[in-house]
């Protein structure tokens, strides 16, 4: 979805096996760099739709969303301008398998993660108390 | 904040002295009738900065954000076109007065809503668990 001042997008923290998917990001900004699959809604799609779309297309994993975790709008939080971000917790099934999109894809454990593209770290740690609930019981 | 296929929008469900504040629509769609209150992100400010502003402009009101209620990203949800909105739950506190955007403003018991425009009821629907546990305590 384009804004003429920005842009809408959605950002999945993704639970599969007891671990958080990251994708490592093939193009700039951050390029290397680990980051939460996600990725910008498009027209006549409701942003739930965005989400799955996005997932699937960066990881292969088709994902439930547990719950919204927050809105995150702060003016300067993507060097390419306005881009406000929706991120929702999800759970996933299956074998991920990255796509032209990706560099790669990683597992990691909550206590070990990298260091994160944009302001994806923060919105892992506003979901902390959820994903600790929810890998408690995948355990 | 204006987007190429739409608008991005925040709406607050205000609570004030065990009620709900609903604001009656000059303008249409759903002219005459009652709203939440809000109205577009612009801009330069976070969401949130967007339902303090839209809430005091509408309403007069100073709010504080309890939380994030749900995004509402139907594609036919508002019949000027594209709308995505957040709708956030608050508690306010003074006098309200209505300005120029708003033909009148009224207070409403949980179990008294009248018709609303858009899909603002089923926002307040979503919000009904965290609503009757702060008005429980306001009584």
């Amino acid at each position: 979805m384009v804004l003429i001042d920005g842009m809408l997008a959605v950002d999945a923290i993704v639970l599969l096996n007891g671990k958080i998917v990251l994708i490592r990001r093939r193009n700039p900004p951050f390029e290397n760099c680990y980051a939460l699959p996600g990725g910008f809604v498009e027209k006549g799609e409701t942003v739930e739709q965005a989400l799955v779309r996005e997932v699937i297309e960066e990881t292969g994993l088709d994902i439930d969303i547990v719950k919204l975790v927050g809105v995150y709008s702060e003016p300067d939080r993507d060097p390419r301008g306005r881009v406000i971000s929706l991120c929702y917790l999800t759970e996933a099934r299956g074998e991920p398998s990255p796509n032209t999109d990706a560099k790669g894809i990683a597992l990691f454990g909550l206590s070990e993660l990298p260091e994160l593209a944009f302001d994806h770290e923060p919105m892992i740690r506003d979901a902390e108390e959820d994903i600790d609930e929810i890998l408690s019981k995948m355990r």
